[in-house]
């Protein structure tokens, strides 16, 4: 059966993640009923990351397989038009049957985004963490480069699921600053459960000063999530784009 | 009486407007709310720009007069503490009796913001325009310049309203695109009812040929709204700023 890829967009807000949950409104259970008012027929989808509940994707990657027979840009034109306004697909593109949204992925980026001023935001306050006091940036940057390079990420893993292979190779870590906005950008070849989150959280309490760049390397070290700082929230984080063999990097 | 001068930003999405309306939500209404929650007196207020149905802002000016004797950092705490998610107060001000938020304001700033690209946008979709089609933004620039400069903008007034002045003075246009989002700013010391929005959607009839650049000054000569575009939709305006005498520009 042909196998596609599709490039998506959400807004996070009004679901419990990406995954399937019981009773719960989630992005793939959105996404399988659009594939079923198309071809009819259950279709089920993986995801390359499973985003948590309030997290948004502007680049998530999805695969599935169907023998309805409609090009790429039917398949995108025709999904636009059944999905809700808060899910939406940017590009259908076929590809080989080998091809695995989550396995076949060799690269994933996700942002963060914070707001640094004493007003809470109204027009961003589903799109970004509001933090009132000034953080500061330096300790910000200078904690940041203990992250690169390949790691075992256990202390910044949400919760000790399946017994998963806890090593990522974290590529990179940029900050940007464009006042009073802070973009967080994490690449890396695989992500573990809430570990964004929980960098970010550790990385404010850095440049909250309750802890120093120089702990980092403890931290991570540690093995253990109680080292690490607080779960920042999801609204802030959102899944940029996926990279893939043979890809553009 | 002591007079403030407050500044706001608001997500127009649930209001019917900022001024009062019977039985609709209004970003006036639950401003004088909240006034009246920390003052316990009935409080009116003006507001510089009386913004429609859907439309943002980031910069509104609001005046009051109040004798609860408040210094302005505890109003806009006060005020942020009561108020909704979609209404928050930047800043405020004590200023002169005289002070009048509509009267006293020189110049005002608007900004429309508009996506232009085939995909329907999901995190920006009630912050947008979506247009679909490529606009054509040699068309768009060339259109401007006869808007610019003192006219009889009666070709761009919503709905012939009460007999006011239709003499505007707009100082400057600009048109800024970061594809595939385009904004576009007015300066002018007054606008018109939906002055903005019509001036958009005739703007890109312009951009989508259906109009041409030279056209403009025959559709402002003409005094009549039937001569101008459509009114584009209200979730892509904002109001950015006012100006008062005395401040910087």
């Amino acid at each position: 059966m042909p196998t596609y890829k599709l490039t998506i967009e959400y807004d996070g807000t009004a679901y419990a993640g990406w995954q399937h949950q019981p009773d719960q409104p989630t992005v793939q259970r959105t996404l399988e009923e659009a594939l079923f008012q198309i071809s009819q027929t259950g279709t089920s989808t993986i995801a390359a990351g499973r985003t948590d509940a309030g997290v948004h994707a502007l680049g998530q990657v999805v695969s599935f397989r169907s023998d309805k027979p409609l090009s790429p840009e039917e398949w995108t034109r025709s999904l636009n038009g059944v999905l809700p306004k808060d899910v939406c697909v940017h590009r259908t593109e076929q590809v080989p049957e080998t091809f695995h949204a989550r396995y076949s992925a060799t690269q994933k980026t996700y942002e963060y985004r914070i707001l640094n001023h004493p007003i809470r935001p109204v027009l961003n306050r589903l799109r970004m963490w509001h933090i009132p006091k000034p953080l500061d940036l330096t300790s910000l940057q200078a904690a940041a480069p203990a992250l690169i390079g390949q790691h075992d990420f256990s202390s910044f893993e949400g919760s000790s699921t399946d017994n998963e292979n806890p090593t990522c190779h974290m590529h990179a870590l940029r900050i940007h600053e464009e006042p009073p906005i802070i973009r967080i950008t994490f690449k890396a070849d695989r992500f573990l459960k809430q570990m964004v989150r929980a960098i970010v959280g550790t990385l404010v309490e850095v440049a909250q000063g309750t802890r120093s760049p120089a702990d980092m390397k403890a931290i991570l070290a540690a093995h253990d999530r109680r080292a690490a700082g607080k779960t920042a929230p999801p609204h802030g984080l959102y899944l940029l784009n996926v990279e893939y063999e043979g890809e553009e990097g």
